[in-house]
């Protein structure tokens, strides 16, 4: 039987904008069905809360320290593996249809003299995948390259310098004026361009039109909606569909200005946090936010009935999940970045088809999982080797089974300040920017090279107010749990070259005539004496 | 002016068995001489005690965490930078002549595209060095292929299956009896070879051929002997060069036997330690040990001659280093492998020829210094851009010109002993044997995950002898240190596809219409004001 992937993706969907994670006004049926008919992991951890990062974690199934590319727009460097590498070994496709937030190592793959525009040097510079349709938004006139979108868009009458910011990233005002999508002010009107042929129905049309034709060779696709990542533009009638009332209280506290960590607190100054000062923005992006997520959620209805309708849910594993969260205006912040739950936790559920898998189904698994435990995943569904000498995820596929296994103890999560005004106020050099989490499922720890690290109870304090990070009271705690990141970050898959098994039965260096530390023939003989009867030969 | 670097290496030279270095007895006048005509860095650490992985750090600029290849014969894996591509950008050649260790990484160059037989492939494979003449020794007739040494072994008359092992491996006995130079017992006994046609030789030999014929395009020649190295088989007269006299006393105390580290006591309990206990083992192996080591002297001081004879002195920077160094009975250990200056510690001399380094010449550098500064160093000597989101070490340079720079603070080193009988006795999973030293000039710390640290004093104790890394006096000074360690793993270089020069120049995302956090035009408007004149361009 074909085993083929469906891996759909949302952008900066909070763990908590779901119904079956307990929104309260959300509208999710959809997403909350897969979530009944397989397993939603409550606490799911993003390598890093930011796009690229977090997805060449997703993408490699290894943490942002050992692939490096730790920022948006940082290439993935050459040589690395990735989702489509580890698939291409089982003869099976990985294909993208949406965004994946790439950029290619030019440098790289010139140096090793790889023709970037090559079929090989496509291959690596799209972060291993197979594009079927490349989106990822961000494409204002001066931005990115256009994507198929803009073609398809321009096709179908949408014209324009760049048809995705004159249609999809812009709205119409009551008297029919056009206005720029990005500017939040705006965020409660409608898109200029009518749903069906918003970015998320044309992924969604994309990814069926892919499974429609892709035939019997297995494949894992890649649907990855841009949304509800902004511009914080709803197509009618999801622009409004929520109101004042479905948006929740903010979630922060005076002290967070005055006693935060100053590398949080230098994120509650710039424009993206202060915004959110403004009494009606919360209101007004919110309610577009959730508009947009069941927007999603309504398209997923439509691909789950559709591959119910032509069988292909009984082969098929499902995974929904996002690439990180979004403050919203909670902690005096917006966007993304750093490690309160809003921003670094996300949703996952997978479905897995096997009859194996009934057990499970409908459940809810607290076990911490990140990331990087997709790859091996999707590796083990499909029936292939899981690398673990490369890949340091793990795969879910025993969990969704019921099978007893050991878990992780601790969630790790990668950031970088490098590009944010904290790095000139800490005087910190650019390189030495990185900090990262610890979540051992109560403690959240985190390790700020150079400057104070960061300690939330989260039994205690749930919402992640107060910082313990110079408490005297918790110094065991801290030591504790630096010693997680100690190993952490001296652990990991780094010699990628070599298996484990390779070393485990390597024959000793003395079949090979290498007599090293040996006195004289007693002491060959004695060797010779201990040698395995496969080693003699 | 053509500015050159010849860069020499010995293979397990220790760093006191240089009579700059403080031995009693052993003559080494022209390595003295290069000592006396530059600067002797007596604090030189490599960044693994073992060939392959201290080379691939040495010929990369990277801390073993960072490349990877932890272990002899591990790839380095494809993409790596090496002192060859750094040169290569400058025009510049990077030639081998003797021993890298070098494995290629097939596999991952088959997955991306490349011919490991083609020039970029072999260039690759080769750790970036245009290879003149490779000889990396450890040729026994069922080992490596043939090297250029054979074929000219077998063009001058020295025949067999294996010319090196026949005749460069082999040593005669007082009856004219043929004996395996292997054989430790047969250490005193003069090799098969004559002197000129030996291994060290044959290499001075091949490099002086290589800068004859070099012409002006600016070289770095890594000439790189695998001598002193085993097989202990030194060519007459080197082979009764020394006696018992000149044989220091063992270094070692009882108790390190009962109550040293266990992954230290496994190693003593090897065969390639235990032959150290026989009476006689040190006496004969360690008397042509110096011989070797006296050989690659006199070698040394013919090619200095003839580079002043052909005025090639004024434009070269010389280096002479090691590889790692050798426990010769010390610490009850033999070979190498861990962190006690026998092994982890080697010499370091450079002559920078040029004027402005006059002002240190036979000074000695007690700063620390490790061997990835050498990658840096020769780029810097030779007028290329030290990439240093991408190099780990520092160039020497400065400190050779008497200028005043900050320096490092600690050394690194690692080691794995997963193919060590400790794994197993530990029960450690093979994945989780890297341990790591921080040397900060007075206390030596190894971290040990899933195992007690070590910690040695160097001031109270500088042979070594007394672990500290569970005593309860001590537990400041394993944190303190254990800080040093968690800020080296989770520091260093990895965003290598994207300098630290670029993050902190690259413009505004406002510049390219990605609007995030903008509420209305006034917003626009106050971005817009603050932009510098070139972005608004």
């Amino acid at each position: 039987m074909t085993k083929n992937v469906l891996f759909i993706m949302c952008d900066q969907l909070r763990y908590d904008y779901l119904g079956c994670s307990g929104h309260p006004s959300i509208k999710t049926p959809h997403i909350d069905a897969l979530a009944k008919r397989g397993v939603r992991f409550e606490r799911s951890y993003v390598q890093s809360p930011i796009c690229g990062p977090s997805r060449m974690s997703t993408y490699t199934g290894r943490y942002v320290r050992s692939h490096g590319a730790d920022f948006n727009n940082v290439p993935l460097r050459v040589g690395e593996w990735t989702l489509g590498d580890h698939l291409k070994s089982i003869g099976a496709r990985a294909v993208l249809c949406g965004k994946t937030h790439a950029r290619a190592d030019i440098e790289g793959m010139e140096r090793l003299g790889i023709d970037p525009k090559s079929p090989k040097g496509k291959h690596i510079g799209e972060a291993g995948f197979e594009v079927w349709d490349r989106l990822d938004g961000l494409h204002p006139p001066k931005g990115k390259s256009p994507s198929h979108y803009n073609d398809y868009l321009r096709k179908n009458g949408f014209d324009g310098e760049s048809p995705w910011q004159d249609w999809a990233a812009s709205v119409v005002d009551h008297d029919g004026s056009i206005k720029n999508g990005w500017l939040n002010e705006n965020a409660h009107l409608p898109a200029r361009i009518p749903e069906e042929h918003s970015e998320t129905a044309y992924s969604a049309n994309r990814a069926m039109e892919f499974i429609g034709q892709a035939g019997d060779d297995p494949w894992c696709l890649h649907l990855s909606f841009i949304k509800p990542h902004w511009p914080i533009v709803a197509p009618a009638p999801y622009h409004e569909m929520y109101g004042p009332r479905d948006v929740l209280p903010v979630v922060r506290e005076d002290a967070e200005r005055e006693t935060g960590h100053p590398i949080y607190r230098s994120n509650q100054d710039v424009r993206h946090s202060t915004m959110y000062n403004r009494p009606d923005a919360r209101q007004k992006v919110i309610a577009t936010y959730m508009g947009l997520i069941t927007q999603v959620d309504d398209h997923i209805g439509r691909m789950m009935a559709w591959l119910e309708e032509t069988d292909r849910l009984k082969d098929t594993l499902i995974i929904f999940t996002s690439d990180h969260g979004d403050y919203l205006g909670d902690h005096w912040m917006g966007e993304k970045l750093y490690f309160h739950d809003q921003s670094v936790r996300v949703p996952l559920i997978v479905v897995d088809p096997s009859p194996e898998a009934d057990i499970t189904r409908g459940t809810v698994d607290s076990r911490l999982t990140e990331a990087i435990d997709l790859v091996p995943t999707i590796v083990d569904f499909m029936g292939g080797e899981v690398r673990d000498h490369i890949l340091e995820g793990r795969s879910l596929v025993p969990l969704l089974r019921g099978q007893e296994v050991e878990w992780r103890t601790c969630a790790f999560s990668e950031a970088d300040y490098g590009r944010s005004p904290a790095r000139k106020k800490l005087g910190q050099p650019t390189n030495d920017c990185r900090i990262v989490m610890a979540f051992d499922g109560r403690w959240k720890y985190v390790h700020c090279p150079g400057q104070n690290p960061m300690l939330f109870d989260l039994e205690a304090d749930p919402q992640e107010m107060t910082d313990l990070g110079t408490h005297p009271n918790f110094a065991d705690e801290r030591a504790r749990m630096q010693g997680h990141v100690l190993n952490w970050a001296y652990g990991g898959c780094n010699r990628v070259t070599q298996t484990d098994a390779f070393i485990e039965n390597k024959p000793s260096e003395f079949t090979r005539g290498i007599l090293v530390g040996f006195w004289d023939d007693a002491d060959v003989a004695e060797a010779q004496a201990q040698l395995t009867p496969e080693q003699t030969v």
